[in-house]
């Protein structure tokens, strides 16, 4: 089976010194590569009934209505503060150093709604922690989280405990 | 046939009081909507052999994904200034006040490659015509440009006139 590790693209000292960058371009502009990773990423969710495909700005929207619209789901954008124009709720994270914030759509999900949470990389798992928060907040259920890659020398899915997690490439 | 109009919320004073927004996330949100529009949107283009379709941030990541995976393509990210990683050519547009600026990664299309440009919204037309700019820098040929939704009072196409230009929805 082909791995799909090749179509990424290593970049050195990005986006500071000492830090290589995962950079999943490469991946997207290969049309062959772009389809194996949707259809995997939606397989590993194919028997969950998702209702909806929740997704952060910006990388998790390149993934995220492709997984919703091969699982016959919709797709819910979370985004930074401000951007959203209807009614929101904000959820506070914290980063290395300082917070930040991710809103949904109050009517974005609600109760009843199976959620799942894709992105193309999960890190510290800070983003996706508060993204579940949100769903929660909203009454709907999480069953699960994907990911195009984890990094798993920095244990996000220590932050994701109890919930069911998978990645499709992992360094 | 459905009309596509009625999934998108009217949000008035957004983001300026006189502004009436039109929100797509209540399109996105809803499974079957957000597969008629990808399905419309990328049978406008079927039979146009198209090899890379061009997404800019950070809407344009929403449908772009889709729309190339359903016209067997690849997907190329324009993106803000510092956000790629890897080498970039840039493209400077006039704003209403000021000016800003768009990048594509060097090696993300090139001479052979047909270029679809796809695009929530379009409105002046602005981003949209600096993005074919970029995409014929690199040797590439834009074979058209697709929006979910067109503002035609701001006469876009106009900014837009000698390319092939199709929208789903017009206000």
């Amino acid at each position: 089976m082909e791995d799909l590790k090749q179509y990424i693209r290593e970049v050195p000292d990005y986006p500071k010194p000492g830090i290589l960058f995962y950079d999943i371009s490469t991946l997207l502009q290969n049309a062959k590569a772009l389809r194996m990773t949707c259809d995997r990423f939606a397989w590993m969710f194919h028997d969950r009934q998702v209702d909806k495909v929740v997704g952060m700005e910006s990388r998790g929207f390149l993934f995220g209505p492709i997984i919703a619209n091969d699982l016959n789901a919709g797709f819910v954008p979370v985004r930074k503060p401000g951007k959203l124009p209807w009614k929101v709720r904000s959820e506070t994270y914290d980063l290395e150093y300082g917070t930040d914030s991710l809103e949904i759509h109050e009517d974005a999900v609600g109760p009843g709604d199976r959620v799942l949470i894709a992105d193309d990389l999960v890190a510290t798992g800070g983003t996706a922690l508060a993204t579940a928060k949100l769903v929660e907040g909203l009454g709907a259920e999480v069953v699960g989280f994907g990911f195009v890659i984890e990094l798993e020398f920095l244990k996000g899915r220590d932050k994701l405990e109890g919930y069911e997690v998978h990645s499709l490439i992992k360094y």
